[in-house]
């Protein structure tokens, strides 16, 4: 039996894109000509939903539907609907401060619970060019303006807390999404779980090690905690760089239907995590022709510029923009008073700089002990090789997130990286 | 011109209300005989609201009424009606939960704004019973099942996320309220405002003081911050000596129409902080034929007490109920994970107890340099002894906001505040 779906609402499908999008002025006139010159094409890669590309004699665009379940999984994981509601949400209230970091968008449809958008071309999922060994020199720039515009304006350090409490109660209904995250990334790798899987038998030893490690499973909670309890800003929540379409000129981030107000440092997290795990990966992808050495010190010094860049530019945000609720202007005047903010600022980022490493940790771990993992890693096909570098990324993670205290700087936690590479 | 109000809405009067109980057939049984057989009296002492107390021949009643104004104030401070909404919403959640601790309601009329409830008698508001040196045997024992039983089962540690996003996004909604407490408790105290007060001149110096303390200002900012940021459960949000209705038996918390998703500490910390207060006060209220100095024993007895059963209480329905998303049952089985679990518990006691010194330190100053002052102190008619307390009472707090790390545990409060009395 299908899942119930609301009245109207229909899966597209190639055949029925077109006189769908016919009906919205705005896009037919961007496409061009008529429904019949249009080539459409389903590309949905992803786990979730449904993805075409519409291309007509003079523009073309994407259209992004959800389904009533998860699409990797089928009817027996039903998966709400209203997933494409808060992705719209998310990117109208980003969007008003990222401009073209995220895509454009041209119509939601409320019925059809779908987003057509700017089609992004050339651009390449960023992980897949990452496994090849691309450089993409502007990306720290770029997602360093993403992450510190998207948090700061959405943060209590910019918004009156009315104005963020209207957001905040919006997106207190994007339960099931976060549900996911909490089971996927905060539970299940730590115990045993249907949905876990991991390199085997070359990980099980590693995987027991973790599910018996009470330090690891209290801090792990604690992670959970604050992803469920502090709402810091309006976040992307699955920052990956599966997220991200790119160039070498251009960045865009896509697919913020996991977004809620949640801790900053979840998002920051993400895209380290991300960027280590491709740098162990690729002692997987290096053949004597393609050595990736090189590029693993690239990759290392992304991850510092990206924190180094991303802390720069959310403190100039806040001393710029500064008229939120939170550390209010009225009490900060004066020479002193400005000088105890500035200091207090510093350590509301090491604060943050602490979460990040935690959220990060859990990130690396997820995607090699739980279900959805990382095409960084999976495409290693030499299972001993592959084992190989999944533990080393687990070692690391193991550590950021019992011993975060050892980290001060972002250095420490490259230098930790390279440590581990060598070592292990 | 009066302020607009939804259609149908009336503010109610002794003359109007007994047709509209008569309406509600389990109200109008309740109380007996007809209309004409009821005494209504206006009884509201508070500073926001209308309230009656009706008697009929075979029982009784209270009706509380939200006017769209703050009523102690008038026309010129406009206040949502909505906050009789968020009030029976969190006498519905914490009433599963707390049982008879708070009053019981009859009837909510989403129309009027109005709870009818029961008639608390022969209480009275805690407040005033300890300003004239009345103890309490039983309020520990109370309102620590009140505060563990309303924090817990709100808590992520009780519900799953969905459950708990489900009443946060309805608190979401209770803006106004909050803002209040945003402005009159975490930020007006500590600068030039128009609504502050204080016993004057002889407190303009320490009132110029902490204006200029960058310290006690930044310390007032963090915790605005996590007022703002940090939903661990629904609390009370008002939880002082005038929201105590007590006899030498019965214990009842009313008035949680500033409820919303906040810290736990806020509540504890306001309990504590008002225990303070008094401690402070009965100096003021002192004379040869009725000294207080045992009564001053037994209040800071009170406030160790308050502490420990709380956290008693707290952790023993976290280790009985841990049925909720956080710290997951499932990772923490058999007997080392139970250790481990134990272990965090005392941690996250720990963290709260922190927070509740900063919280209860910013209810304390408030009330002494802010709009909204106790009667505790109010009441001492001489300034100059008044203004002694009132001093000893500030230092405390602000060594407590910025020196929290030096209280351990709870004894260090009271020794504190005996020595801040005995110094001053």
């Amino acid at each position: 039996m299908p899942l119930e779906t609301p009245p109207g609402y229909q899966a597209l499908s190639e055949e029925t894109l077109p006189a769908f999008l016919n009906a919205l002025p705005a896009v037919a006139g961007r496409l061009g000509g008529g429904p019949s010159d249009w080539t459409v094409s389903e590309v949905g890669d992803g786990n979730l939903n449904l993805v075409f590309i519409v291309e007509g004699p003079d523009g073309d665009c994407c259209v992004k539907q959800s389904l009533p379940y998860v699409r990797l999984v089928g009817e027996g994981w039903p998966m709400p609907l209203e997933r494409a509601f808060f992705e719209h949400e998310c990117m109208r209230h980003h969007g008003a401060h990222v401009g073209a970091l995220i895509p454009e968008v041209y119509h939601y449809d409320p019925a059809q619970f779908c987003i057509v958008m700017e089609r992004l071309s050339p651009h390449i999922i960023m992980r897949q060019g990452m496994i090849k060994g691309v450089r993409y020199p502007k990306f720290v720039e770029h997602i360093t303006d993403y992450c510190a515009a998207s948090l700061f304006y959405t943060s209590d350090l910019y918004l009156t807390a009315p104005e963020k409490k209207n957001i905040m109660g919006v997106f207190c209904g994007n339960t099931e999404l976060c549900k996911i995250t909490e089971d996927l990334i905060f539970t299940e790798p730590y115990m045993i779980a249907e949905r876990n899987r991991w390199t085997a038998p070359q990980l099980d030893g590693i995987a027991e090690e973790f599910r018996n490690d009470a330090e690891l499973k209290v801090a792990i909670s604690r992670l959970k905690l604050k992803f469920m309890g502090l709402g810091q800003a309006l976040i992307h929540g699955d920052l990956h760089t599966g997220s991200v379409m790119i160039t070498e000129e251009d960045t865009r981030v896509i697919d913020p239907e996991f977004a809620f107000y949640g801790p900053m440092g979840f998002d920051i997290g993400a895209v380290i995590a991300n960027l280590l795990i491709n740098y162990f990966s690729q002692d997987g992808h290096a053949t004597p022709d393609d050595p990736r050495e090189d590029y693993q010190t690239w990759v290392l010094q992304v991850v510092e510029d990206f924190w180094t860049e991303f802390r720069r530019k959310f403190v100039a945000l806040w001393r710029e923009n500064g008229r939120g609720d939170g550390y209010p202007a009225a009490l900060f005047q004066g020479a002193e008073g400005a000088a105890a903010l500035d200091k207090e600022r510093e350590s509301y980022m090491d604060a943050l700089f602490t979460d990040t490493l935690g959220f990060g940790a859990a990130k690396m771990i997820r995607r090699i002990l739980g279900l959805a993992h990382n095409i960084d890693l999976e495409w290693i096909e030499d299972p001993d090789v592959r084992a190989a570098c999944e533990t080393r990324c687990l070692r690391l993670a193991r550590d950021m997130m019992v011993n975060t205290g050892r980290y001060g700087a972002i250095g420490d936690v490259t230098a930790a990286a390279r440590r581990t590479r060598a070592e292990l």
